[in-house]
């Protein structure tokens, strides 16, 4: 599959996750309508639903039909959301701009910003305790443990940020980095792709090699970030360019240079491509995704 | 029941209560250090832990066992930990001071304590993910429901803490006044009361009667409390008292007098010991409860 294919799938998967995503969130005229346009700014701002991607095309690949996996799917991208919004606060990062927008806080002021973060992450654990989410009550609960595992602070979403905190301006070890980008970054888009898997009824050998796809690509596509952060624009990101090396945090090219953090990605690319590739047919696609998440540093 | 035992009664759930915190959130030595002190901070700072014991005696009027409410109590208990860490935030209503220690943002930083709540919510689910919260699939996928229903933007947590926001130093009807309350406060007790059901496989008539003596007491909860900052000292309260009218906070004594105020509690707690009556001799617990929420007023 060409990369030009692989943006036309994302395309076509973006708009149906947007349209659910548009349906899962309250809309903006129930009361109180300010938080409720508050989660909808930040939510429905774009971006390439790359976490979505991952949780349809993973349980694709298993069989499963890709509207069943919206509700999955979504609550992903509600997670991601939130950690963005609350990043992107005053006390934390600090950014002005987010998906070529000014961020939730400077449209609505820190307190909503931050009760729209929360909201956004309450949410989803109420979208996958929804009848929609899996086939059954025992992947429903498989689903709030991956993700509220994913979203946690111990080798996860917070505890990534709370040490990439830490660790502005500071030196840091390959190590720290490793676990800083694996943590913050991987964890959420290694559980979107189990969550299909979790979906689907994947087995338990399906699921070792979900979970090895996911974890390669996840740390392939933070090193991938950190290498456009230095070589892209503000229109090319749709958030400021350069605020990576500003700040003085913790990044691939930092410790190991343009050339060898490109290796790395690279390389991690074809071990996830490697994990799934005997699963068959449906496995086209997220070798396909693996390879586009790399395709715009090399 | 006399308030004496009731108050032995709540301390001791609380001792049990505390145990079980102390259990499921990760150790203040597991990295990264800094989140998981903070979440204990707030976590085990003590508090009555009032919404654990409605989740305990709720279930046990219904038949079951103590311990097999607690991991749906501690749920409950990091949701309003978490609520109150980030209410207590300088861009929310700026408090320094909380169950009589210095605030999480005072001791960790801004960043931190943002983080600490956001990880508290997010293990709330988790831990209604697991085997322990209840004996099936079904019961724990509803106590994530119930959870995060309480927890959300409509008519619920964080739906009251935006209006209250909003309301601040403006003069509110009746009606907005008792939304705050019925949302920011009354929904998470409900939802306590509510749960304890679900563990112990209520029916839907004892939900239903369990749902009503959750609502009022929650109301009355509150209005003891909006007239307690009028009336108590801050040892009492373990918080800055007067801080409600010295921020123009819309309160029940505000709008309706105090002594009106007390009577409403009253009344309210009244039609919730009706709601139960008829649960049986396991309700006297839910009686004693519901009338040492307003004692303290009156």
């Amino acid at each position: 599959m060409s990369n030009e294919s692989v943006e036309a799938y994302l395309a076509r998967r973006a708009e149906e996750v947007n349209a659910s995503l548009a349906r899962l969130v309250p809309a903006d005229d129930v009361p109180p309508a300010t938080i409720h346009k508050a989660m909808r700014y930040s939510l429905l701002a774009g971006g390439k639903r790359l976490r979505p991607a991952l949780v349809i095309s993973a349980g694709e690949a298993l069989g499963a039909k890709a509207e069943k996996l919206l509700p999955a799917a979504c609550a992903v991208e509600m997670i991601h959301t939130y950690s963005l919004i609350h990043d992107d606060l005053p006390a934390m990062d600090d950014d002005d701009l987010r998906r070529g927008r000014p961020t939730c806080h400077k449209v609505f002021g820190e307190a909503v910003a931050i009760l729209a973060g929360d909201a956004l992450l309450t949410r989803a654990f109420e979208v996958l305790s929804s009848q929609e989410a899996a086939p059954d009550a025992e992947r429903r609960l498989l689903l709030v443990r991956e993700l509220s595992a994913a979203a946690g602070p111990v080798d996860a979403l917070i505890g990534g940020q709370v040490v990439d905190l830490e660790s502005e301006g500071k030196p840091v070890t390959a190590a720290t980095l490793e676990y800083i980008h694996r943590a913050k970054t991987g964890a959420l888009l290694r559980a979107s792709v189990v969550m299909g898997g979790i979906v689907a009824g994947a087995t338990a050998e399906q699921q070792v090699k979900l979970h090895t796809y996911g974890e390669k690509i996840g740390l392939a596509f933070q090193i991938a970030d950190d290498v456009l952060d230095l070589t892209a624009t503000a229109e090319q990101l749709g958030k400021t360019p350069g605020k990576d090396v500003a700040v003085g945090k913790a990044t691939y090219p930092a410790v190991h240079g343009i050339e060898a953090s490109r290796a790395m990605a690279l390389k991690m690319i074809s071990e996830a491509c490697a994990a799934v590739q005997d699963l068959g047919k449906g496995a086209e696609i997220l070798t396909a995704l693996a390879r586009f998440v790399v395709a715009r540093v090399s």
